[in-house]
Parts: C-alpha cells; structure tokens; sequence
C-alpha cells in the first residue's frame, strides 16, 4: 500500500495518474497548502524540502514527483510504464524524464514563484527569459513528438507521458500555452482521454483543462 | 565503443568519470566552446540544445548529463553504480539524481548565465536568491550524508556520487562553496582520492579543486 501526500492541480498530479494508471493499492493524505501544512514539523520531516508530493513506498518516504514515477513504474513492469533496463527504449525514456525535470520542471517552479528569484514578482525581462525557456522545451518536445509520436517512445505509452500532461498543464494560464504546439495539442487531446485522467479529476475536484 | 561529445570542465565530466569507473571503450570528442562548437548545425543535429554532454550509445545520441550517467550505470550492472529497479536503494538512487538534477543543476544553469534570467549580470537580489537556493540543496545533502554516509547510499559508491562531486566543483568560486559543509567536504576529499577523478584531470588537462 502506498501513500501518497499530495495537494490538488500540483506536481503531486502525475504521480497520481501513475498510480492510477497502475492499478496500484494506494492511500492519499491531502496536504493542505492554503494553511500551510507542508511547512509543518511533521510534514518537513517527511519532506525536508517542504513540497508535495511525498510518496510512502514500504514505511519509506520519498520525493521529486519525476522520481516518484520513476520508482513506481519499475516497481510495476507489468503496467508497461518503464522499458527495460539497458534497451535503447529505456535510454529514451531516461533521456526524456530527465530533460523534463532539469529544464521545464525547474523553471515552471521559479515562473511561480518570484521569490525564489528575489522578488515579490518578475520583473518584464525575468517574465520573458522564463518564458522563452519553456518555448524552448516545447519546442523540442513537439519537433520530437511530430517526428516520432504520438507518445515520446513512439507507440507506446510510457511514464514520461504522464510528465509530460502535467508539465503541459501548467502553461495553461500562460500568454502561450502548450496546446499553440501542434503536435503537443495532439498528444494532450489524446492522453486528456485517459481513463486516468477523468478519474484523476473527478477524484482531485478539478475542471480547468479536463478535455 | 560509446563516443562522448565534451569539453573539459563542464557538465560532460561526470559523464567522462562514469566511463573511466566502469571502464568502457568510448573515445572523446572535443565540443570547442571557444569558437561555439556547440552551435555548429552539425553538433545540434545531435544536440538540439546545443549543450555538452552528447553521449552516442550504439549509433544514437543522447543528451542530460544526469540521464546518461545513469544509462551508463545501467547498461554496467557489474560496475555497481546503478543498484538493481525494484529494490529501495534503487529508490533512493533515483530520488538523489532527480533532486540535483532538477535544484542543484538548474540552479547552477541560471547562475552560471544570466542571459538565461533576461539580464548580462544577475542584479544583487537574484544573485542572492539563486545562491540560498543551491545553499539549501547542500543543507540536505550534507544532512544526509552526516546521518547516511559515506555516499549517498551509504556505504556503497553509486553513479549518485559522481553527479554530487561534479555539482559540487560547480561551486568553487561562488562565494560559499560545498567545501563549507562538513559531511559534503569529507564526501569531497574522499572522492577525489579516486583513479578516476585523478585520470579525468589529467585527460581534461585540469588542475584546480583537483583534491
């Protein structure tokens, strides 16, 4: 049984379809951010950096939700979310997870919160070097997926697709969202289906982005 | 024969000591950042980033300094530096190189060029942020080896520390570097003791921080 700590619409989100997506048994505590409860003594020491998600495997907790999904897919080669070790498939998805974690992850987190650089908000040349930043992953996410879609491995669906919706995700209240990709609008439309997906938003209370 | 695009001291050199542990036949090929190699249409047809590492592994190339450590980990499993998928250690392993891959290697990115923040010098209040960011990763890393060392996971080396001693070299001319964290200073000199922290230096011609 898994227990995954996490808030609503945040980077806890894919680590969540993955469990769903798995089928695997699992418990979920909500961590309440509007009062702060992830800077809370017992929270922190969980997850020291004071973020969700946090995911419980074995009595053990552990963090980075790109990791997290990571951990679940290997621990589940049945659900088919992780190509084997030492395959060239597996190089790829290694490849894809972590360019999305060191580049889109990362700068999302500082394009939300100012304070991380300095400021209560970006100033106008800060706002544009972010976003410049993001345009550049999507732009090679969606030369990628035109070229070799319609998953990042091709046919087949993987883990990093679920990254990948997430991260998509959080552009939507950008000036330039990631559906003005063509090929990411293609890719979302067609994971937006997901049986996971629809459960994941019924179960989190979310519309926004639904389909 | 694995082939590795670089150029000394950069982001390319945890790669390069990943195959000088394992030992596998690859041969280098130098990316002169000087006359910006790394914008030839030739080298971004391989690296769309235009950044070093490229690693080509069976004809393919691959980019993310911490993706290809841990393909080479996994492609080596009698090398020992990538703990079997399934087992906790193996979460752990995972969990470390997501985390300083999406704070510490991110972070050093946005430090190391301003133009990435919209600016040509970081004003004083990013440059005070960016460092308590990277400030804080050395907290937990070091808190963590005080508690769990030697490495990373413990008592066994793993393609982990090889990341951390990179990540660390970054920070020898910021104004606090890792060396002032205590458990991250003796995870430092231990490593750098080894052959092939010693061979890299002398094949990248380096010499500062070199033990």
């Amino acid at each position: 049984m898994y227990i995954l700590y996490h808030a609503p619409a945040t980077a806890s989100m894919a680590v969540h379809m993955t469990l769903l997506e798995i089928g695997a048994p699992h418990r979920l505590e909500l961590v309440d951010l509007g009062s702060k409860a992830q800077r809370d003594p017992e929270y922190l020491r969980l997850n020291p950096m004071g973020q969700v998600p946090t995911l419980v495997i074995e009595g053990r907790p552990h963090t980075e939700s790109a990791a997290l999904v990571m951990m679940l897919a290997d621990r589940h080669p049945e659900a088919g979310l992780a190509p084997k070790v030492g395959t060239a498939e597996r190089d790829q998805w290694t490849q894809w997870i972590v360019f999305m974690s060191n580049v889109l992850a990362s700068t999302f987190r500082f394009w939300f919160y100012p304070p991380d650089l300095g400021r209560a908000e970006h100033p106008p040349e800060v706002r544009d070097a972010l976003q410049r930043k993001i345009h550049s992953a999507w732009d090679r996410l969606d030369a990628h997926l035109a070229a070799n879609g319609p998953y990042l491995l091709g046919d087949t669906l993987s883990a990093a697709d679920l990254l990948l919706l997430m991260y998509m995700r959080w552009s939507r209240n950008m000036p330039r969202t990631a559906l003005e990709w063509p090929a990411l609008k293609a890719f979302a439309d067609r994971m937006r289906q997901r049986d996971s997906w629809q459960r994941l938003y019924d179960i989190e209370g979310l519309e926004e982005w639904r389909s």
